[in-house]
């Protein structure tokens, strides 16, 4: 079999994309990234991409309107032959025709234990600057599938870190964004394995 | 200084007071247990008190009024110039006058990372069910200091449990109740040893 054809979208810097080149490129996942998306004409993210000779696409969300901006979004990876959408950094919420075209084939990175932290608001840093404030000991990352709420859909992994008191949210940030390296491209490896199944709610990983 | 005189209150088997009897027998806790208070005839944890010769109290919750049942432990906690009270699988929600007299001197353990699978209805075997019924990966138990709302106080301690696809809310129930088994006792060694600040919603652990 061929492997499996992946785009990611991001909205930022893009470390995790990198994440997911650095383990393709070192054959730990059987898969191949045949398309970067950004809707921010400055992401950083564009720059890698360029480096390592993936295609890319910039789509500014600011000067279309939602609808053709979705559409737009959906063509790309139709034509592409996309298998599978990672969210990594992309701070846009897919619309339901997206969602529903790509059913557990869309991953997305969030920066907390899930459900601590989520949901509508919670993005970048305001996710850890909540922890901060809430006083946790632990947080952490979670990788799942995408569905049609915030953050809601089929957890597939997850990791925890220490909190310490004297964390900021920057320092957690950081801490949480090393496990996020990680723990990413573990998920996308386990999936272009054939190892996920989604049964309901939960995500059975066959060993 | 003399220990610091522990009251627990229980609503069933009590195995977490097991475990706090076990430390302060092997003096790992610079605490003494003057108390052990019940709102269940049957609660287990009465005769483990009995057993190490802890004074217990039994007042039945079903049988006398919300006012009086809560004026009742507080003038019983008192008269034992219990200085720290602990709430170990302890049923019932403590009254706005207990929680000031208190202030920052009971603790609550929650099998549960809080703030996922708290609050109002989240108890015993219904938070495992929830984490379970959710689909998380990771789950644990939170240490914490009580205020007027449920399972909200500055959190003093967590450690985290991996939830398997094959698990039930038994079987996490018992993986989470292994770790509450450690964790409670070593917040209360901490508190013990004068080594808790609470700062605003934060808790801090000097060393």
């Amino acid at each position: 079999m061929p492997p499996i054809r992946i785009a990611v979208l991001i909205s930022g810097s893009g470390s995790n994309l990198q994440s997911i080149i650095d383990k393709i490129e070192k054959k730990e996942i059987y898969g191949e990234l045949v398309l970067v998306v950004s809707n921010k004409r400055n992401a950083y993210g564009l720059e890698r991409a360029k480096k390592h000779n993936i295609e890319s696409l910039m789509i500014d969300s600011q000067l279309i309107g939602k609808d053709d901006y979705n559409r737009q979004i959906l063509e790309a990876v139709i034509e592409k032959n996309v298998e599978l959408v990672i969210l990594a950094g992309y701070l846009k919420i897919l619309d339901k025709k997206f969602i529903e075209a790509y059913r557990n084939r869309i991953i997305n990175i969030h920066p907390s234990l899930i459900p601590s932290f989520c949901g509508k608001g919670y993005y970048g840093l305001k996710v850890h600057q909540s922890a901060v404030d809430y006083g946790v000991k632990i947080s952490g990352a979670t990788v799942h599938f995408v569905d049609e709420e915030a953050d809601n859909g089929p957890i597939i992994l997850q990791e925890s870190v220490a909190v310490d008191f004297d964390d900021t949210p920057e320092t957690l940030q950081s801490k949480v964004l090393a496990i996020e390296h990680e723990l990413l491209p573990e998920a996308i490896k386990l999936y272009c394995d054939g190892k996920l199944e989604v049964i309901g709610r939960k995500v059975s990983i066959s060993k």
